[in-house]
């Protein structure tokens, strides 16, 4: 008899998107699940479900006990050919509600249990298909809205991350090799290492961490959106904007039938970048009031911006522009945050009185874009100006970009167990000591592809997941 | 040069249902599918779509132009072993909407066309994969949220309708043969048909014809769902027996991780009946108002429904029950309709008053359900007596039910037509004027399985589809 391990048991889910469609996708993983699924697939001339070869795609009825459930299409996987590495079943049915739902509750009623979140791919880690930031790349990848979030996910869902992380983890197994090896000779105060090159590659590895965590900041905002606050006095069209930004892009995206209809409300992609829009609705107007704003959400919100639109109006006095883009200015960090000034209801202006608050405005860091948001005018050149400020940061191909928060804090934590490797060397700390530091370190790195996991992280990974991946 | 026909271009679509999800299948099917997309499926070691065998499930990369846009399964299939008859190319890709939309622009931009509604199943009809009556059951099949409209479009998919309507018309088909061939011998004054015979066939066929037209009001009621209407005076509880029924359903639905979602309000599926409940608020409180309730609506639906709560309290005085039964009974018809009383709020009687309510309600054609729509007592019972109501007329195995209503139309007419040979026949019409009747019914059984169709009936059969199918 064998035993089954745990995470081997035979699983069934839902795999395409939830609701009714012309097709849908259920598969199922497992030990045995071909044998299991014998009774409910059946094939033409009684063929057995055993005897159809792998990777093949067959016509075949689907039964509930005596009665036909539907004609479907049905592939069987053969580990560890796979995406689980398990034997797999996967069946192509008709998409109404009804009949996934049978299809599951046979399988269920067979022995099947149904999956939990990402546990397909979660078997793909355990049984070596992937590493866990691949693993991560999956459900980054499905969540993806615009190009920017789709490339990361795919890069690191195609090992880039998990390659750069293994270089340097390969840097510090051979570093740690040599401090270990002077401590089985501990009593011999032998020196395997030298410790001049043990401490120039601690800092540099230190820069190389610290590097990548930095990029975190790069690749959340690529991930979740580019936060762009919509700052300005009440009733210079900042709602207005919003909307028309919002309901164009919705336009675009339902011209293609069948794709996208749940949309998160604030956000839009444009050219490819996913921008969180925030109306930031605390700015009174009047002259001097800027400063005492005093509602903390309203500072907030600016402050964790990427980008600010400084939304006035073509009649508002180009001082008073002048003041408000240097008020919000000071709040702003100039490395990470850019303030675009934006002038509003330019459709209403005279002939010429652009021209003038223009040349007005040119000491401004920024050029301001006139634009009026109720004609939809110059709304182009906006979209355009946000691509730019983004492109400027764009990381380079061969760059990698971290863009998962369980990744920064590894690195983060890594990065500071090397430094104080890099201290105990300087002070000429024992080898045990470095040794201590040098383990975590590896240890922090390890977490991040999965050769050091624990059940709770696997678990606060997965149920991140959509059902049946 | 080969000329492609209009039915042949090459289509593409989403046939998963539409969102975010694990997995995603986007199908394209026409002449030269599988060239065209050869630059965007690239397969592992340079391998040639083309020299993929058919019905094999293969992993590779799906390219936009430079850019990987992921990692995919694609399945071929060859003309004419495929759904539509033609030659198709399947991708299965992880089920972001970004994802879904970019595969879908990549096809249309290398010459694809996005497929209109139910254009997979039209060119199936086309290229004679299924009749016109199948490619009916299939959306049919999509849509069915209960058991039993779903076995009744598993039953018109594989071809149960059609057999029925083809022996018929094979039968018409032989009867016109012989007049047709009187006619060629028209000058002669020859009858190869025997009058009494034909007259005996075709009164036969009316009475099968109009046998199966008359079960199209058993089936659309399977189809569209079981009317129920819940009447009764204000304040009985109406609103409560709805949602408690409504959300303990929901519930149940949603123990199946990732199935329906989308849930039309008012319909729930019952052992596996659609049942469509309506409220009916018109009701006034008093003991002469039913007859003058005036509100058409009301009137109108529950003469719509197939069955009537009538809920009263336990409170409400015996006569005043009977007498409310006895005027929604006069509205209904008795052959169609079920009236059944409902005692509400029972959880709040005294002991032993529900058997003095029970005897005095005993002289009623169905005895009262005792229930408390908000401790949800006894409505297992009640729901077992709206499928014993159900079940009553449920039709037997072999029977052929028609649901839908353009068969409908065509049999009430095919019907006629035949009424009229048969009234020729009894006249002793000429042969000619028999025979143009004769035709016109079998045209009309024709239009249903699609030996006789026109560009319009074809256009406003698929359009109701769901897109990818």
């Amino acid at each position: 008899m064998t035993t089954i391990p745990a995470h081997n048991d035979p699983i069934c889910a839902i795999s395409s998107p939830p609701g009714s469609g012309a097709i849908a996708l259920v598969r199922a993983s497992g030990e045995g699940v071909i044998a299991l699924c014998e009774g409910m697939v059946h094939l033409p001339g009684g063929q057995s479900l055993h005897d159809l070869p792998a990777n093949n795609t067959r016509h075949a009825t689907f039964r509930r006990g005596d009665e036909m459930l539907d004609e479907v299409m049905v592939t069987l996987y053969r580990a560890p050919r796979s995406y689980t590495g398990e034997e797999m079943v996967e069946i192509t049915c008709h998409g109404s509600p009804y009949i996934q739902q049978q299809i599951l509750l046979t399988m269920i009623d067979a022995g099947l249990r149904a999956a939990r979140p990402g546990e397909f791919t979660q078997r793909a880690f355990l049984h070596g298909k992937m590493d866990l930031a691949q693993a991560e790349g999956v459900a980054d990848l499905i969540a993806a809205a615009g190009a920017a979030a789709h490339r990361l996910a795919l890069s690191q869902l195609r090992g880039k991350v998990s390659r750069r992380i293994g270089e340097v983890r390969k840097q510090l197994l051979h570093f740690a090799s040599l401090i270990e090896l002077e401590l089985d000779f501990g009593e011999e105060d032998v020196e395997f290492a030298d410790r001049g090159e043990l401490l120039s590659l601690a800092t540099g590895l230190v820069t190389t961490l610290q590097g990548l965590a930095a990029t975190f900041r790069e690749g959340n905002v690529m991930k979740n959106g580019i936060p762009v606050a919509i700052a300005g006095a009440p009733n210079t069209g900042k709602s207005t904007l919003l909307n028309t930004l919002l309901q164009e892009e919705k336009a675009i995206v339902s011209e293609i039938p069948g794709t996208t209809r749940d949309f998160i409300e604030d956000t839009v992609t444009v050219d490819g970048y996913l921008y969180r829009f925030i109306d930031t609705a605390g700015l009174r107007e009047g002259g001097d009031t800027i400063e005492k704003i005093g509602i903390d959400r309203s500072y907030r919100k600016i402050r964790e911006a990427r980008i600010i639109l400084l939304l006035t109006e073509w009649t508002t006095a180009p001082e008073e522009i002048r003041k408000q883009y240097e008020e919000i200015s000071r709040m702003l960090d100039p490395e990470q945050q850019h303030l675009l000034p934006v002038v509003n209801k330019c459709d209403t202006a005279p002939p010429g009185d652009l021209e003038k608050l223009q040349e007005a405005l040119a000491a401004l860091p920024e050029p301001p874009l006139f634009i009026s948001a109720l004609k939809e005018e110059n709304l182009e050149a906006l979209k355009e100006r946000l691509g730019h400020i983004m492109h400027l940061r764009q990381p380079g191909d061969q760059e990698v970009i971290i863009s998962n928060m369980r990744h920064y804090e590894a690195l983060q934590h890594a990065a500071a167990d090397l430094q104080r490797v890099a201290e105990g060397l300087q002070n000429g700390l024992p080898a045990d000591l470095v040794a201590m530091d040098l383990r975590q370190a590896i240890h922090h790195l390890g977490e991040i592809t999965g050769e050091i996991t624990t059940d709770e992280i696997l678990g606060n990974i997965f149920r991140t997941f959509c059902i049946g991946k």
